[in-house]
């Protein structure tokens, strides 16, 4: 077994793919959701970007586990959840929700499915929201049945999915709109198809309903993929931080409110809307909030990997916040971090201090998100 | 730094005395709480396994958070939250609760600690319980605070942990009864010190209460255990199992009741009692369960590790359940295991087979807990 350095037990869950992802030469994981996420493979993380630029991949995501809320109160809790307005949301259409506690802490940032009045996924970030739902279902009394299905999403990411996902699901998988979903036919099952995942390469993701295909799944999206260049993968550090997609628990957590993470517009604040943390929210947005997640570019050398935060100072030397997430851009030619800073340091092109781990002191400049 | 195959991150928390650990050596790692849990060091399980029996430990076990409940409500919160009956729980004392849901199944089993009439610390298994304990408060209306305070338990374990500290804190220590705590004078500050631990040897835990003390207090541990043969360790695999503790997320998940999990004497059934789960509790409890978790002796030749849960029959083929944790005993000579068997099959060397991952079948018999 792969995973040199990382004990693994039933504790640490493995997926319905972790046999193929093994068989492909992964590495490294890391843990999400109590389940394996593969990080690395047989080349290394500036090879996995460009290739994920051009070609395409099958990543296992299936630590994106899903929260199911169905029943009478479905709708009601899981408006209760976000401060997101989702009086509009149709049936078949999936929308990324941002997650607050009754202080407005952020507590995860899922995408949302709504597979019908009555019955929701979320699919989540690293924590257990599924808890957080049922604590609010049982105080709350509401009629709902929330559990964990065996859901487990495989990302088929890079410019070649969309050809490559047309050939074996036919033209009709072109017409899915960004996040939105559809039913099609897998391996002789039904099976949901969103049009989205964790990359800005754009792609698919096919939430398989049934741990039992998982091989055979991986399988089918290989053969037809060969032709592509297709390579397994994961979530790529450097496009992410590029892409200014933010990861829970790195670039913020329950100590953060939506409105510091660039949530805002996605934070319905009028008083007809009944949700968990509102009160709170309202009292922040009027008061303001002062700092903001940004992108800073700085040093044109790799820096250490981003473990523990790297310290971000004011050219005079004032501590200002901290880069959460950071790698090195081949393309950019400098290294790219996700920083939290005071918004009096966040406009575009601010000089900044930042000290890696190594003691080593890099100036660098805001930038604005995604990172050009 | 150490951890290959395990990718760092913030997501993925260091703890106070993470860096300490590294520099003892620490080979892997596994997370627990979305916080790093040494595992391995630079000697084999078995070496591991003999020093803790013989000698004192140091293990980093910051990843048990606490789960602070504070208020006017919050005994009736944690009485809620578990079928134990807490209502002669007295300040000062530790006890150990099952967690259980709206059907009775487990949701952690933490230490509970009371420290005064409304002010309590869960020390928790490896799920988000401050989100059940959150959405049961909001959902509720309760008067509490919730929250994860900046404390980080480090554990002293083995036969010498009496005599260790003693040395360092004073002949006082030695009167606190299992599970029991108090507060000593460690490093110039305040600290809860409890009687107990994750092994059968004997030992405390020190509540660290500020991170900035980690590397401190490792170092006071470390000069003053180094004539009791001091050295880092971390819950012993093979212990733990011949002492019958279980692991949460390992032996049993939500789709397990407390009975089956041996926790029946701590489940109050009584109608006088208000807490989660407690009429699906009774209802189990009238009904009746089928199922047990217990020891099994299998195979004298190690057997692979189980990272997979290995498959248990009955002599005929029946399938009978699984094996979720196993290592060898090399005081026992054989494989031992922790297994969750219909109760047709749980008696005391009921003949039962044991195939690991490897396709290799084994003899083996059912052993009460702990292991003899």
């Amino acid at each position: 077994m792969s995973g040199t350095g990382l004990n693994m037990s039933r504790r640490i869950r493995r997926t319905p793919y972790t046999e193929r992802v093994e068989d492909s030469g992964a590495r490294g994981f890391t843990v999400v959701n109590h389940m394996l996420l593969p990080k690395a493979f047989d080349w290394s993380l500036e090879e996995d970007y460009w290739h994920l630029r051009e070609h395409v991949q099958v990543w296992d995501v299936a630590c994106q586990r899903q929260v199911e809320i169905r029943g009478k109160d479905a709708s009601r809790l899981v408006q209760l959840m976000t401060p997101r307005d989702l009086r509009q949301l149709a049936s078949g259409r999936g929308i990324y929700v941002p997650l607050i506690d009754e202080n407005a802490g952020m507590l995860n940032d899922p995408v949302l499915l709504k597979l019908d009045h009555n019955h929701f996924w979320l699919s989540i970030a690293d924590s257990d929201v599924l808890l957080w739902a049922k604590g609010l279902a049982v105080g709350m009394g509401l009629n709902v049945v929330i559990d964990e299905p065996d859901v487990s999403p495989l990302a088929i990411q890079g410019p070649k999915a969309n050809q490559l996902m047309e050939d074996i699901f036919g033209g009709g998988i072109r017409n899915l709109k960004h996040f939105d979903f559809d039913f099609f036919n897998v391996l002789g099952t039904k099976q949901l198809i969103a049009k989205s995942g964790y990359s800005k390469q754009g792609g698919f993701e096919i939430y398989l309903n049934g741990s039992c295909f998982g091989s055979a799944l991986w399988d089918l999206i290989w053969k037809f993929g060969e032709k592509y260049n297709i390579r397994p993968g994961s979530p790529n550090l450097i496009e992410r931080i590029e892409g200014g997609l933010l990861s829970y628990g790195n670039e913020f957590t329950r100590a953060n409110n939506p409105f510091e993470c660039g949530f805002g517009s996605q934070c319905y604040l009028g008083d007809d809307l009944e949700y968990v943390g509102s009160k709170a929210l309202r009292e922040i947005s009027k008061k303001g909030f002062s700092r903001l997640i940004v992108g800073v570019k700085f040093g044109t050398d790799p820096s250490l990997p981003c473990a523990i935060p790297f310290l971000v100072t004011s050219v005079g030397g004032e501590t200002l916040g901290q880069i959460t997430s950071a790698a090195f851009s081949p393309r950019l030619r400098c290294n790219v971090g996700l920083a939290i800073l005071p918004l009096s340091h966040c406009e575009a092109e601010s000089k900044v201090v930042v000290f890696t781990t190594d003691g080593k002191r890099h100036e660098g400049c805001v930038s604005p998100l995604p990172f050009g």
